[in-house]
């Protein structure tokens, strides 16, 4: 396991460089997607599961966070392919802190995992230079977050409400939250999975097999 | 139900506008207590439960977020007097920006409530000018948070573990995440609740009766 160590790179350039790093993922066939959500809503346990669900894809994940590397050793003891980023305190990765960490991974990855630091804000303040932004928010955090939070709703692709094995225990109106989710983003994708039980999990993949398809078609 | 909306003031200064703040409001008789947590936390559902529970105090809140009002609401309909504080995107919430909310309080408050923007990350970097941090992890974002956002934990008098109705339906090491924070915070005052049964809020309602009244004896 490696440990990388990034710093913020100046903003205004940002979007250039996400651009440049989106091209040339797409030249290299590789997909990019960058996994963002509050902390402790589940990116490490969905990504694990879809690991060992999509054997015939091969994955890597650039875990970032302001410190430990729990999440990569997680990763990595699945057999696949990946490197932890420590961000130096900051909340978010941009392109230019991801393309260090691209660089940074050895093998050729088909889809390729940035999970962003655990937070609702600021990632979705940055072009990463990912593909697709896929964002997570799970069932015990509740159906009003897009009413607070509703850039992270209208930044991402794809919304993955986890833990709905969880659904019994908690007041979440599910069709509420997609209701409201819609609101601010009328095309974003939605996948409700439980990565503990499976349930969902199969939509979610087919819909990253099909996006990462579309890169050598060029749709990107 | 009013909103105002602050601005981030220099940070150079603001270690100064806190203790400021913090002298100002134990004049005045006030507790300021800056609640953080992830999004998603239960933060409004316990100061909901804190007010109700305390009838005998005279309680404050103000919501910060980026967006909406929602939380302000839920208080105001307890008889709480609650001002919603839009932070301008900002993920957090600074002694100026606090300071400007204060003003806006229109009555007496023994116990005012800073609900801190939901980020585990940027609020722990700036004193508000509160008398007492109190954080709070939810059960279901997992004991390993304390290894990830350090600095939350090391700047939080209280830390309070909510949610812990879902321990059966989750696998979260109570003993473990406490000896996490521990190690990070020796001297934080461990409070394990659930707003939802009422488990363990009397210990943190006399925790929080105890820190007020330490204000007359100007301990702070």
């Amino acid at each position: 396991m490696r440990l990388i160590t990034v710093n913020a790179t100046v903003t205004a350039s940002n979007d250039r460089d996400a651009e440049a790093l989106r091209n040339r993922l797409t030249e290299k066939g590789t997909l990019l997607v960058n996994v963002m959500s509050a902390a402790g809503s589940g990116k490490t346990t969905l990504l694990s599961r879809i690991i060992r669900d999509m054997p015939e894809m091969k994955i890597g994940v650039m875990e970032a966070d302001i410190a430990s590397d729990v999440d990569a050793k997680t990763i990595e003891a699945l057999g696949a392919e990946a490197i932890q980023v420590h961000t130096s305190g900051m909340c978010h990765m941009d392109a230019g802190m991801t393309a260090a960490a691209v660089d940074a991974m050895e093998g050729h990855a088909d889809l390729l995992f940035l999970e962003n630091v655990g937070n609702l804000i600021c990632p979705a303040e940055y072009d990463t230079g990912a593909h697709l932004n896929m964002m997570l928010l799970s069932v015990p955090e509740g159906d009003d977050k897009p009413l607070k939070y509703p850039l992270m709703f209208q930044k991402s692709g794809a919304l993955v409400i986890t833990k709905t094995d969880a659904l019994p225990y908690f007041t979440f109106d599910l069709d509420r939250c997609v209701e409201r989710a819609k609101k601010l983003n009328p095309a974003v994708n939605v996948f409700p999975v439980s990565a503990k039980t499976g349930e969902g999990m199969e939509a979610l993949e087919a819909y990253l097999r099909a996006e990462t398809q579309k890169l050598s078609a060029k749709e990107f």
